[in-house]
């Protein structure tokens, strides 16, 4: 139990400051919720004006108490926290809630207030949750400080930077009537506890299942990616982030001051650490009981027996739109099935029972236990009106479906695959689904939501079928004449010259052609001598140029010796008129790149998760149709692998039009290589290829830039 | 009253063949579902062996009937239809309803029986439904001829290929309490009537508000679309087309031996004449019934209140995800929001009222009112806890909400911009959304679906405001010379040449250059005249040679005359030894198109919706993007606007990296052309101008292909 939040997360004692008898004030809800939910541990209620609140002796202060409370719920008002805490402090509360808003979600007033909370809550020794935070419960320990009706300890863990969001996902458990939660907190404005803390602490919490949380915007997102990369492998996480959009992300910030960050690469750095990502509101439920349930999948094959041809057709469409597909049964279970089925019975998946069950549901498990030990099969998909042959058919079915039910569940116990199930008759939860959810076995009222969940099983499966010791790159030795590259230019108030970024990727073992720079007229003739007959690209040498075409700093298919004194000529004319005052160090002369396919890798440092790779194909691919892939630095073969699969695009990667498929490997080697770099220099703040040109043996890059961190532009 | 299906849907007297008392046939459950829905006709129980059934007299046989009977529903099996038909027509029964299975479903025997009783029925004079149908049942009507229990009488009308399907949407009506049904008809295999007749009927029956569709497969698609176009004004057409990926097609083909045809034209079509296209199974029902309850938005900018963050920012992702916006409210609105809401309320649309009606929940019909007075404003969208107020707050906020209710409803009956709610409360229905869904308004449980639904009307609205005398593109004069090299081309067994196929299009009015043929080297001279310093592009002539390119038949950037000579030479004798029996023509000589955007016109004609026009951009974006738009010919302007902005790549044609935008006008009527062509000419069964080079100022048609239909090749 590393997490410091067990210390006050399962209290024995809390204090309620600002407990109150009157109904409007929040200190009352705290009260009643604690009262009504059968707390056992000790309640001290504070408040200045009061002996007794609700039967209960109170406290003038937190320093009157007689010991030390685990936590404080503190349900005053922003200009009172200060003082709270100190008090908190001396009375070794290890752990405060502050309700209160009027903090770094308002203004800057308000984010000075907060820093000066954190301050003094360190100094204090207490951890803070919120402040703006809807509160906090821990439903095992009968902790219901949000007085929540009807909410059921359960195994789903939530967090969620919206208290209403807490109450939607609360009412649609009761009204499912089967789910329930074990903690909740909001982070609020995560002042100082965090995501990364929380999910460290959910990951340890044993009476969660599945860690779920619903984000508006990461503070320290490295430090989460962190913690979920290891206990994703033992725990599902699930994440619904908001602000995929702008108008999103402007909402978000106007309501925790969240900054939302890029949401396409968020989502990529969440999956790349095992966290199923969800991408409706409606199905974070859902997916969070599935995924706490079921076991995860071995792959992305599903068998779907349905005994209605409407649902099995809808099934087949959302798995393949989910990437997902139908499994390629063996003859054996084909032979298996055709034996207990009608023979107008559909045999190849999704298997249409064709009336076969109609008088006999029993046949389904039956059916399920064929299918299950198909070893083309990872996932086996029941879909139609099982739970309602009773209802719908005869009365005496009800019966004969019981004992389907208990053969199903004790399929799910023996299997290793999980078994997934859609019932048209979910929301009536006749007998024979109540018992398959008792034993816990999740039914889905909606194919599309079953269908998430299938996949977020076999993602899931595919993260933990990584070697548990997934290879990242490392940093490895720094190369001295790689330092002096960037301490030198820093030292000149200038980024690298594309010369010097090619040559410190060069140092590091990236492939790049030779390249020769004129720094002077009599450099033409080993220019000619080393390239002799070959089309060469010239590029303006400046650090006072940054768009080197549009300052005619740029030539190409130059060929020959007339020409290429020329080129030269014309390129320092153009750019000196550009720029009267540019230095000019030289041209860069490199040999033109043949024809190929032309991708991006790009660098960057994003404020809440640390240095980030992105890829994809060039030009309209990234600026029209932004087709990229990102993934956190440092990169395991399989991301570097897997960010490159996943662009759209990738079609083209592979051949079009009888062209040959690119050197992937090549690229895999060329991003792990990036990642490295970028761990070995922490100074690099971005560095871009663009562009890369594939081929079908290698890549050239054509061009390369290196931005470093805290360069004084001139 | 128009629709021939209106003499037997609401039939005064059912003929049940096949009635029986045994519960484990298909005519037991006809005569229970009639009973027990208080039918109030007749009932004539057909079944040669009983004198009586569930007490009431039975017939042999329709002919021994004594008056003749509305409809009938043959329950009995396939090798029965036959003679059973003859008795239906000389009992003068106008209708009847085939349950049995085993035709065109299964196989070519079955599909043969399948035409052998259309052909007997229509010389009986019956209507067919099905076979292979699950039925049918009219509720305003009493008659269940499905036995669906708990199912209401309401306004949503149903057509669905699958039993199933009903089945799940009755259930799920069942559970959400308020939506209930007018008619529905199982089409089946649509031997006879299909679904253009089932939509021109719902249209027409006065019980229905909205028609709603489950296809796996149309027909005749192009009858459906053209019934659409009409119905779709007065009345909301929703339409789920199952079949959206290979998987889903092929499991749909063994259900009811659809062709699924593309998916992506099916949905384009069916969005052109104003369906509301619904793209998951989970989402028919709430569509549904929000078409049929509120009125269509006259613009897509939604205002959003809402008393809880969280939803704030998800609703707002989902608005902007499905296209539409966060109105731009006016400062008078601001300024009367201020006025009502505490001063910590987000005024910037997604308005959070941060506390303001936690006592107060009356305050939200007052913000909903000031919001639906705004210009800018097209939808209203009320998301939160509304309803939940009496159960999370205080009790006694249930008579506010109560009121609240009933200002919304006033509100809903004052303007006419709909009114969209979701509240976390919908699954709990609490008194105030029993009464807003009493007096009408839908609530919804999903902030998802609830967008969706906004869609929908946003959508329907668009099309409404188009005229509705949209002017489509209409078939005009032959010109006879086209009809000539038409009817020349098939004589010959051969398609369109190239140049017979731009000298058609440009008699027609597209704007093409100038082209000259090469047939012996003396006509060289005068392509020199002509062109003089134009780079030329060179192109074989010959019906025998396909794929001009592989076959050396192409020469590109040709320049003078012995470059012209060379190219010919080379040409004739490269597609001479790539086919030695080729008769060639002469050569095509064009000038070289300037750069521009690439994009592909094509039309062919689809089995089910007859001629369809493509555009998409050229290269990748078709082929492996698949970005891709299609309109039923013949267009309208309206149409061919919108399926030039409907393709994601269209920043390209708008100017990406300070490009000019394409001449877009010139492209609209381009494709405005081709419409009216093939209307012309329904002897083209397949027309190709691939690419098209799109400039600022116009187009180049630089390939032009045209198939002819019935063409015996050679």
């Amino acid at each position: 139990m590393a997490s410091f939040l067990h210390d006050f997360l399962a209290p024995d004692s809390i204090a309620i400051i600002g407990a109150s008898a009157d109904p409007t004030k929040r200190g009352f809800k705290a009260m009643t919720g604690l009262l009504k939910g059968g707390y056992t541990g000790t309640i001290y209620p504070i408040n200045p004006n009061a002996d007794k609140i609700m039967g209960i002796k109170a406290y003038r202060s937190v320093t009157a108490l007689p010991t030390a409370a685990d936590m404080a719920l503190i349900c005053t008002p922003a200009n009172t926290i200060l003082s709270l805490l100190k008090q908190c402090g001396e009375n070794s509360i290890k752990g405060a809630i502050i309700l209160a808003s009027g903090f770094g979600e308002v203004d800057e007033t308000g984010a000075k207030l907060e820093q000066e909370v954190l301050r003094i809550a360190q100094q204090a020794g207490v951890r803070l949750v919120g402040p703006n935070t809807s509160g906090f419960f821990n439903l095992h320990k009968q902790v219901n400080l949000l007085a929540l009706d009807n909410v059921r300890a359960g195994d789903i863990g939530i967090i969620s930077q919206s208290g209403n969001i807490l109450l939607a996902l609360a009412l649609e458990a009761e009204s499912n009537g089967h789910i329930g939660f074990s903690v909740y907190v909001g982070p609020g404005n995560q002042a100082d506890v965090g995501f990364a803390d929380y999910l460290e602490y959910l990951g340890e919490e044993t009476n969660t299942r599945v860690a779920t949380f619903y984000v508006e915007g990461f503070k320290d997102g490295r430090g989460f990616l962190e913690v979920a990369r290891k206990t994703s492998r033992y725990k599902p996480v699930v994440v619904y982030k908001s602000g995929s959009t702008e108008a999103g992300q402007k909402a978000a910030s106007s309501h925790t001051g969240s900054l939302a960050g890029s949401y396409q690469m968020t989502v990529d750095l969440l999956r790349q650490v095992g966290v199923s990502v969800v991408e409706n509101s409606d199905e974070i439920l859902p997916v969070a009981e599935g995924l706490g349930l079921l076991q995860q999948a071995s792959g992305n094959k599903i068998a779907v027996l349905a005994d209605g041809g409407g649902q099995a057709t809808i099934a087949s469409d959302r798995i393949a739109e989910a990437g997902m597909e139908l499994a390629d049964l063996s003859d054996a279970t084909r032979h298996a099935l055709h034996n207990a089925l009608f023979p107008q019975a559909s045999l190849t998946n999704p298997i249409d029972v064709a009336g076969s069950t109609d008088a006999n549901p029993g046949l389904l498990a039956e059916c399920m236990t064929i299918l299950s030990n198909d070893d083309s099969v990872d996932i086996v998909f029941l879909v139609g009106m099982f739970g309602g042959y009773g209802i719908r058919f005869a009365e005496e079915l009800r019966q004969e479906e019981l004992s389907c039910a208990n053969a199903i569940i004790s399929l799910a116990g023996m299997t290793d695959k999980p078994i997934v199930i859609y019932s048209l008759y979910a929301h009536v939860n006749p007998e024979p689904l109540e018992q398959l959810r008792k034993a816990g076995l999740p039914v889905y009222d909606s194919i599309e939501h079953a269908v998430k969940i299938m996949a977020a099983l076999s993602e899931r499966g595919a993260y933990i079928q990584q070697s548990p010791d997934v290879e990242q790159t490392t940093a490895g030795p720094v190369i001295p004449e790689c330092s002096q590259l960037l301490s030198q230019a820093r030292s000149h108030n200038r980024d690298l010259f594309e010369f010097e970024a090619k040559s410190l990727l060069r140092h590091y073992g990236v492939n790049l052609p030779v390249e020769l720079i004129i720094r002077q007229d009599a450099d033409i003739a080993t220019v000619l001598n080393t390239f002799s007959n070959t089309p060469l690209a010239l590029k303006v040498i400046s650090k006072n140029i940054l768009h080197k075409s549009d300052a005619g700093g740029v030539k190409l298919n130059v060929l020959g010796s007339e020409a290429l004194h020329q080129a030269r000529v014309d390129i320092i004319d153009s750019c000196l008129q550009y720029n009267p005052d540019a230095e000019i160090e030289g041209v860069l002369v490199t040999p033109m790149a043949r024809k190929g396919i032309e991708v991006i890798i790009g660098m960057s440092r994003d404020p809440a998760f640390g240095p980030v790779l992105m890829f994809g194909l060039g030009g309209i691919f990234v600026e029209v149709l932004k087709d990229v892939a990102f993934r956190a630095i440092p990169l395991s073969r399989n991301d570097a692998i897997s960010m490159i699969d996943q662009i759209k695009a990738r079609p083209i990667l592979e051949g079009v039009r009888g062209e040959a498929a690119v050197d992937k490997e090549a690229l895999v080697e060329l991003l792990l290589k990036i990642s490295a770099i970028v761990s070995i220099h922490p100074e690099i703040s971005e560095l871009d290829l663009n562009p890369v040109i594939a081929y079908d043996d290698g890549y050239a890059v054509v061009d390369a830039r290196i931005i470093i961190e805290q360069t004084v532009k001139s």
